[in-house]
C-alpha cells in the first residue's frame, strides 16, 4: 500500500530555531501563513474567514541539512520506572511514530492561495499537507 | 526529507465496503475500535474514558488486491464553469493530495491497547495513523 505523502505547500511562522518555538499554539500569537504551492491553490474555494480549519503538518526539520531531531524512539514518553507518566498518544509532543502536527484554528484572513491563522508554535517553512474544514469542533460542542 | 508514513494499527468498523459507509461520522453511530500494535499499546497510558481524541487514518482501501478508489485527480471539487462549487480542502472528500482523515470523538472505553468509540464512517481494517489528545477542542470552545 502506498504511504508515501505529498507536500502541498508550507507555512511561515517567525521561528527559526527549534528554540525560538513556542511549546503550544496561542490562540492570541503571532500572524502565520499558509502558503499553497500554485496548483492546490483554488481548492482553498468555499473556506472562509472566521471559519476554523484542523491544519496537519509534517513535524520533521524543514532544513534538512539539519540533524532531525524529531526522532521517535519508542519509548515515548513512558518508561518502565514510571508507570504513571503520560504515553505518546496522550501527548502532543513532536516524537511521535508518524511525525504530523496538528492544530485547529479560525481563518484570520484568505486571499491568493494564502491563509493567514494566528499562533502555530512549529518552524518557519513547516511543510504544509492538508487542511479540513473543522466541523467536528462544532460537533464536539453538541455532545 | 522523508516523508513515509508508519501503520501503528487498524481500525474495526462495521463497514467492508465503500457503499455501507456512511457520509460522515455520527456521535450515537455502532462502537469501532481502535486496534494499536503491539509495540504501541503502551503509549496509550494517560488517555481516559470520557477525553476526545483526535484519530488520524489512512484513506486508502486496506485490500490492496481492489483499485482504489480514493485517488486524487487535481480537480477537487471544483471546475472551471463553477466557480462557487467548495475546494477539496472546503470538505471532508476523501478524494485529497494526501488522503489523510481526522476525526474528533470521546473515548467510550480504553483497555489493553484498545480504544473503542462510536461513530466513525471509514471501512473496516482502515490503517490507524495517531491519536492526539484533542486539547484544542476546549481552547475553540473558549475562543
Amino acid at each position: 500500500m502506498n504511504r508515501q505523502l505529498t507536500f502541498i505547500g508550507h507555512i511561515s511562522t517567525p521561528y527559526n530555531t527549534l528554540d525560538a518555538c513556542p511549546n503550544n499554539i496561542s490562540f492570541e500569537g503571532p500572524a502565520c501563513q499558509l502558503k499553497l504551492k500554485p496548483e492546490y491553490r483554488r481548492e482553498l474555494s468555499g473556506l472562509n474567514e472566521g471559519q476554523n480549519i484542523l491544519i496537519l503538518y509534517w513535524l520533521q526539520n524543514p532544513d534538512e541539512s539539519v540533524n532531525q531531531p524529531y526522532r521517535y524512539t519508542g519509548t515515548g514518553g513512558c518508561d518502565d520506572t514510571d508507570s504513571k507518566r503520560s504515553g505518546t498518544f496522550a501527548l502532543r509532543t513532536p516524537l511521535r511514530p508518524n511525525p504530523v502536527g496538528a492544530a485547529v484554528l479560525p481563518i484570520q484572513q484568505i486571499s491568493d492561495g494564502e491563509i493567514t491563522v494566528r499562533g502555530l508554535d512549529c518552524l518557519n517553512n513547516t511543510r504544509l499537507l492538508d487542511i479540513k474544514p473543522a466541523i467536528y469542533l462544532e460537533a464536539g460542542k453538541a455532545s
